[in-house]
């Protein structure tokens, strides 16, 4: 692959690890071993910008700013999300200045943008909110929650109620033009966990909203609009496979958009899960001529950009 | 005045207003009427970059994280910060970005820098914490706490314990390259609350630290490395005074650094209010000749600029 530049996804793993302590301390230590692995990629030449997922750490946050509401007013999604941005963005920009300059590429400035994306408000996301944050509540609890505050609660497996967000499509990143600026000469942290949504009223004025974008979706907005060779999403699994945990698992090197939409059709991806990054994927390939992405663990993206391993998703013409 | 290039400094009167309820909803109200300002002064042809401060914001989220410790991991003091330039850079860069719309300049793009600021962990400061973060504390939990995290905690005014943190001088500013690279076309938000303190490890490696920086400081920081014409550092008066809430009290249009250091040595100015701004002002214009400060209200921002309001500090050579 001669491809140069690649927005890079990292999925969950590549911040926190499994059964470790959810604390900053262990996220920081998890962040440096993810920033050696993208460092060793920017030290191979290639351009990347990183996005990064926000799920456990937003949903503690909120978590801390529910529990504490009797002695520090509850903060809004939108501005929690901000907040995960700051958190996420500051360790991996730390540990990937350190990292670099262990690359002997110290001269790269690193930094992270706070950064609002665009979604429709007509988005049919709006009518289905399904993404559930925060804590759980009682039936009681919810049905003053829904009245007082016009939230929407789901019972969730019979553990109780919690409050459920849409999450709608991606349209704009609204500080791309940072990123177009930056691009050629620093690695650029942005759309954390998806970035923070907000719908443009009539008028252009942007206002915050409650909901939850998908960061392989940010991530592909993000790599379309710089005009990306590569979209890399990076996940737990080194390879896309198919009859997933069956007998007949196949791991895939290479999927066309054809054989990923029927693969989609066939339901072979868990939604939530692999469903939306190989979405992401077939949107960004279709996007342009040319155009690959990837999807690979953390430990194998360089190989995958060298074409080694992973699996490839290609137009197939 | 002349001048071009403008760094300003937000007191916390432009994020809050005193006797309304500190929530994020309030927070934005405030924040949109001070973009109103600075968007003015933007369209007025000044090329500015924006530097806020952060205490109650940063004590309201260590708060919850503290309040909420026995149900998710509390947060060290260092992500606080960093979850503040979040919140609150979130907040300016969407007003602002309203503001300028409103003026026709919709066209200039605006971001917030999650921002690191080197300390000398030599400095001082770190002999002499006097910065009190976070809750109260019995005399019991204070000792505790002393021993098992090796926090310096201090009696408060007979209201209890308090941990206390340095406030190390800022000595270079990580993501300065960014502002650079962006001042000419953007509105670059960046050292909020003083920028998130670390300390450069003799291989060059960068550590957070539990510390808080002045963001007046840091704003005469970023304006002394950018070569800025005015660091306009805002707070509640429109001029600085002498003999201040005296009979004899005198508002002063201008003074020589010589002047504002008499002053100093006769304890005109309030620590930890007054004080540090002038401080910063005097190294700013020290820096360089040519280079002017300017204290001043938020009201009076533009005004100012033009030489008709506020408190100008000149070499006076």
């Amino acid at each position: 692959m001669e491809t140069k530049k690649v927005v890079i996804a990292l999925g969950g793993n590549a911040l926190e690890e499994k059964g470790k302590p959810s604390t900053a301390e262990s996220q920081l230590s998890v962040v440096k071993k993810t920033a050696e692995k993208l460092a060793k990629i920017s030290a191979a030449g290639f351009e990347i910008a990183i996005v990064h997922g926000n799920g456990p750490q937003v949903g503690r946050i909120l978590l801390a700013s529910e529990t504490a509401h009797n002695v520090t007013p509850k903060m809004p999604f939108d501005v929690c999300g901000a907040m995960s941005q700051g958190y996420i963005g500051y360790h991996i920009q730390q540990a990937m200045k350190a990292a670099l300059n262990r690359e002997g590429r110290g001269d790269i400035p690193v930094v992270s943008l706070v950064t609002q994306v665009v979604v429709d408000e007509k988005d049919d996301a709006f009518q289905n909110p399904t993404k559930p944050i925060g804590i759980f509540y009682s039936k009681e609890e919810a049905e003053k929650l829904e009245q007082e505050s016009g939230y929407v609660m789901k019972e969730d497996a019979g553990r109780g109620y919690r409050r459920v967000v849409p999450s709608p499509k991606p349209k704009e990143i609204v500080e791309f033009e940072t990123l177009k600026r930056l691009w050629d000469s620093t690695i650029v942290i942005l759309c954390g966990g998806g970035g923070v949504p907000v719908i443009k009223r009539p008028d252009g004025i942007l206002e915050g909203v409650a909901a939850v974008i998908d960061k392989d979706l940010a991530a592909g907005l993000v790599a379309q609009s710089i005009g990306a060779d590569v979209l890399m999403i990076l996940t737990e699994v080194e390879r896309v496979s198919i009859h997933f945990r069956q007998p007949d698992q196949q791991d895939l090197p290479e999927m066309t958009i054809a054989e990923a939409e029927k693969y989609m059709d066939e339901e072979e991806f868990a939604p939530g899960s692999m469903l939306p990054k190989v979405q992401a994927a077939v949107e960004f390939v279709k996007s342009k001529e040319g155009r690959v992405a990837v999807i690979t663990s953390l430990d194998k993206a360089l190989e995958a950009l060298e074409g080694k391993a992973g699996t490839k998703v290609v137009s197939g013409k």
